[in-house]
């Protein structure tokens, strides 16, 4: 099949056409023995440890951003959502919605970032499946993945494990993902290029369960960003959360961004970063994991978990207090 | 939230209103422990066997046809992919692409629809995603399932498992679910009203297990249809295969249909029927078993496994004789 070509509806027919694509221009770049058998479903075979499972569908704009592409944002959330439950992760889904006229090309480009992102994270594309759609106003290409993952016995990171006292942390640099994609999207060129930090976590949230330490709870922070992940713990716990703005790690190109757009850093997507809460007493132990491995490195402790107030206050550099909130509804569409 | 809204970009915005609308109309009516968490992740627990994964998009149009809708397909289509490989179906991931401006109501119709199915075939959504795209010409939701499921150490269902003189059965009549919904999308009014066929196979799949015959490969009929099957398993094995025209199982309305829509029923996609090869001392064990079932009610033997060809034949009627292949391209578009 040659590659300069366009999807058109043909291809999601099931047919002859369908098979070709599949095998040509996707299972070929993704090979493994999983996907060789070209079986309804992918046998993964047996798994010790608590299974986990989870799903995300991707529909950022535009496909490639800097620093990443759908493809790669892809295999990074879904490991993510694994990883930070304390799964190792083992194989992804990997299901395409494409529309008629996608250039056959781009599509590759795509997959080929996917199974180097996969590579990375060490987690095998096991099953898939391909559908065209029509052409519309639309980029073209919805991407979902889902993730099984095994939870190894002697780990308990739940929300209600989070009690007063125990420390959060951020483990990088906030809001470079939704501040590169809306830069990219909104043609603002900075002097210092923004790009996304789109990353699988697993490596890193290995190094630091790996300490030891009292690890409560984990969440990457995507859509509605660190302040979305604050209001969920917020509302699990019903425990009240400080946070000291100076200790936020955010560069100054993604401040100055942030400002530009008209937007709070606090609420914006990453892709590459997590918020741990962790017992006071190991908390320095975590910062300093983290700060050993590459995707870490910019990691701080930004923040207590309190019974002393009921919300999210985030004491200003200046001396002052104001409250965090979930973002209501959209200020980032299809961020990711 | 009241349900005669309208789905806005905001509600994918992952902010207060997302999260509405996940618990008000989605988690509401699937309510189970795994998604009460509302973790990255469902945790399944531990299962014994071996896991096997697999993944498919829904895109049908339109979005409700005679006999079910999209979210009964979304459950159903993904239930049958882990019971053809011998699996009991555990879980379900449900992730929605919605277009802006679909009714909320209509989405929890469907939702409702999802959760009857899952409840069916006795299989728990336990993780799941929502995303807002912007509004185009599509009828406004598309959907994609994952399964995850056990498969029993004394199960080997693999088509190298085929061997030569092998007998093909056929769990029940061809081609409703195609017709029924290129009918409704044609607007086309027969006498007969045809039905999808859309029903979770797992159940009559235990009963055929459950018999001890000596099962070598199943696969459900969808995209592609009977044809499709055969051609995979012709493709699989590089051993031919002889099929009875007189015993096809289909009703006088759906080969009228099919007659009307200018479509051969061998090629069009069935969403409630698999096609079972089976070590021909077994067969009539197996579809004794069908039989019993309501799902399998009208189960025949229709072909056999030969060396003797390197094709698939079709012995017609009218005592004719000509090849099956795969459809190539696009003959029912957007079908499942």
């Amino acid at each position: 099949m040659s590659e300069d070509k366009k999807i058109t509806m043909a291809h999601g027919g099931g047919g002859e056409l369908t098979n070709k694509l599949i095998k040509d221009i996707i299972v070929s770049r993704l090979s493994n023995n999983y996907l060789k058998s070209l079986t309804d479903s992918a046998v993964l075979g047996k798994i010790d440890g608590r299974i986990c499972f989870t799903t995300d569908s991707y529909v950022v704009r535009p496909l490639e951003f800097p620093g990443g592409d759908i493809g790669q944002l892809a295999v990074c959330g879904t490991v993510n959502d694994l990883a930070v439950m304390g799964a190792k992760p083992i194989a992804l889904s990997l299901a395409l919605i494409i529309e008629e006229g996608f250039s056959i090309d781009r599509l590759a480009r795509i997959i080929d970032s996917i199974a180097a992102a996969a590579k990375l994270a060490d987690v095998k594309i096991a099953t898939g499946d391909t559908k065209v759609v029509e052409n519309t106003k639309g980029e073209g290409l919805f991407i979902n993945t889902a993730g099984v993952g095994a939870i190894d016995e002697s780990i308990n990171i739940a929300p209600s494990a989070i009690s007063d006292t125990d420390v959060i942390i951020v483990t990088g640099n906030i809001a470079d993902h939704g501040l590169a994609v809306m830069c990219s999207r909104e043609g603002l060129s900075l002097q210092t290029q923004l790009k996304s930090d789109v990353a699988p976590l697993n490596g890193l949230i290995k190094d630091m369960l790996d300490t030891g330490a009292k690890i409560r709870f984990m969440r990457d922070a995507t859509r509605a960003g660190v302040a979305g992940v604050l209001a969920d713990i917020n509302e699990y716990t019903s425990l009240g959360i400080v946070i000291e703005e100076s200790r936020i790690p955010i560069t100054v190109a993604a401040r100055h961004a942030a400002e530009l757009l008209g937007l709070d850093p606090m609420i914006v997507a990453n892709e590459g970063k997590c918020i741990v809460v962790v017992n006071k007493n190991d908390a320095q132990k975590v910062v300093d994991a983290c700060r050993r491995h590459p995707l870490g490195a910019n990691a701080a402790i930004i923040g207590t978990v309190t019974s002393a107030i009921n919300n999210i206050e985030l004491h200003t550099k200046i001396g002052g207090r104001r409250l965090i909130y979930r973002p209501y509804g959209e200020q980032l569409p299809r961020i990711c």
